[in-house]
């Protein structure tokens, strides 16, 4: 389970749909990262840069302005830029973490800086998210992002002491990726807007999300994901549809992951296809979105919004179609 | 130069001087940081309870705590506390980058957790601190201590970049530990208390902190810092003492700090001993108390409060004499 990182392209239809003013936003958003990672000298001008540039389609800011609506700009363009600079952090820890030599196709921080440099450029993405909001005086910001980073961490650490455990069910797992992924969904959308429903709905697209991903990660292909099919399974991360594999193939449940090796991974991601598995979780996916955007049908919001935010859960889902 | 986590002993005269009521409200930041890593389940408990129990003796929170003094009561504490875990945060990572196996005599976390985990319970301590302050809606705290993160960041960054260089200088060593010590030390003044000649004060005692430190690190001996003698040079790292020999030993120049074993470490130590190199750095430090007791006298404080800043100010040069 390696954060998802990468972003749903059919976003697009969000961006064509909401022309009007959530592209110049974004703009604004990309200016204001720049800004943060800029004017700290020595290394991190290169490396964060590097992490900057890296990309990444910027989920989570879009749903922080969009839960904002087009009527409030500053605050929402500030909130949207940190919590992606707390992604980002996380990301470029993660890598450390993973010993990842890339990351979206290009060397990772950890690998080209090695991980003491990772790991100080981490912190401080990290504690120029906080200084951001801080600076405009904005405290239940600061307070739901600092909880949502508190969760992640969290999420991190439990998934280091559940590596290598076929023991574990999905009610653990899905734990794991509320903390490690939904929370920082949640947590964009109320950074938007302080409206309780939209907890659901952040909650639910981003444990989509990352129930898609741990499905990407068995299905491949290569090509599409950047990445070898298994890596999480050679890294020990025990995910839903390993999980739901092994309910019905008892031979899958006698596989030691401590023992996996680039081929015989890619071979216990073929037996875990072979048990409909990933089309099983697919369908879990499916229902959150849909319980996602039922959520999102019971809060205050004019048509629009309701609309784009419906667009970015039906992405969440798309890109795996 | 490791970042210093021990505390001079004379500041137990500071606990006696104010005894009526600051060992007490350091008694309430002991309980908040308890509070602060527990309850959030899995590993951290042990990791953070660990790092926790490993001590050090609370120098910033009582810095916070005199600053504010004896009437402010709560919010003093929790900025006490949230300094203190940004402390451990970076002294949990400093571990993972240097592969220490000890700090203060007791294994890191890093260690005996692994490099992973280590991370992890870095971040998990670094927005707990952020949580903290929040919660309670203190926006200029925060923006405090996100900057000096920003700031410890940065200077760890310039310490990896100027590694295994003896073409660093003294304003560039300087530079680096204004970011990695100093500006803790000055943003736990301005917790306590907002007063700008409070800045001139904390930088001061923790660059002539930081000096001693790199003093110890050369003098020794092992049984009191309770690391081997030249540890900061065997990790490439330039300080003051190495900086001020090589100006008058034409030989230390020549020294390659890449080729240093745990022997020729040791017998650089002597060398830069024999040039009088560790009185003139121990002279700069004192010196800098004594500015930084001056800038105390022009802060509008009563006469208690200065008075056990200044205990806390010769406490630091005390523990080196």
């Amino acid at each position: 389970m390696t954060r998802p990182s990468s972003v749903p392209p059919p976003v697009t239809a969000v961006l064509d749909a909401s022309s009007r003013w959530l592209p110049a936003r974004l703009g604004e958003v990309e200016e204001l990262l720049r800004k943060a990672v800029a004017g700290h000298g020595e290394l991190l001008g290169a490396d964060a840069g590097a992490t900057l540039d890296a990309g990444g389609k910027r989920l989570r800011p879009m749903l922080v302005l969009l839960c904002a609506g087009p009527e409030r700009d500053g605050e929402a363009v500030r909130a949207a830029a940190a919590i992606e600079l707390v992604h980002m952090a996380t990301l470029v820890h993660d890598d450390v973490l993973d010993d990842a030599p890339l990351r979206r196709g290009l060397p990772t921080v950890a690998a080209t800086s090695g991980r003491e440099r990772a790991v100080a450029t981490g912190d401080l993405l990290f504690s120029r998210a906080f200084a951001l909001l801080a600076d405009a005086g904005d405290a239940r910001s600061v307070a739901l992002l600092a909880d949502a980073s508190v969760a992640l961490a969290r999420g991190e650490l439990a998934q280091r002491r559940d590596a290598f455990d076929l023991g574990i069910d999905e009610e653990r797992y899905l734990h794991r990726c509320r903390l490690k992924t939904a929370r920082l969904f949640e947590c964009a959308c109320l950074l938007g807007r302080e409206e309780e429903r939209l907890r659901d709905f952040g909650a639910g697209i981003g444990l989509a999300f990352q129930l898609l991903d741990d499905v990407l990660d068995v299905s491949g292909p290569p090509e599409r994901t950047g990445k070898a099919r298994g890596t999480d399974l050679l890294d020990g991360t025990v995910t839903l549809p390993l999980i739901e594999a092994a309910k019905s193939d008892p031979s899958v449940r006698e596989v030691d992951l401590r023992s996996l090796d680039a081929p015989s991974a890619e071979a216990l991601c073929d037996r875990i296809a072979a048990t409909g598995a990933l089309e099983r979780v697919r369908a879990r996916a499916i229902e959150m979105v849909a319980n996602a955007k039922s959520a999102l049908g019971q809060a205050q919001f004019d048509p629009e919004q309701r609309h784009l935010l419906a667009l970015v859960a039906d992405g969440v889902v798309q890109r795996y179609s």
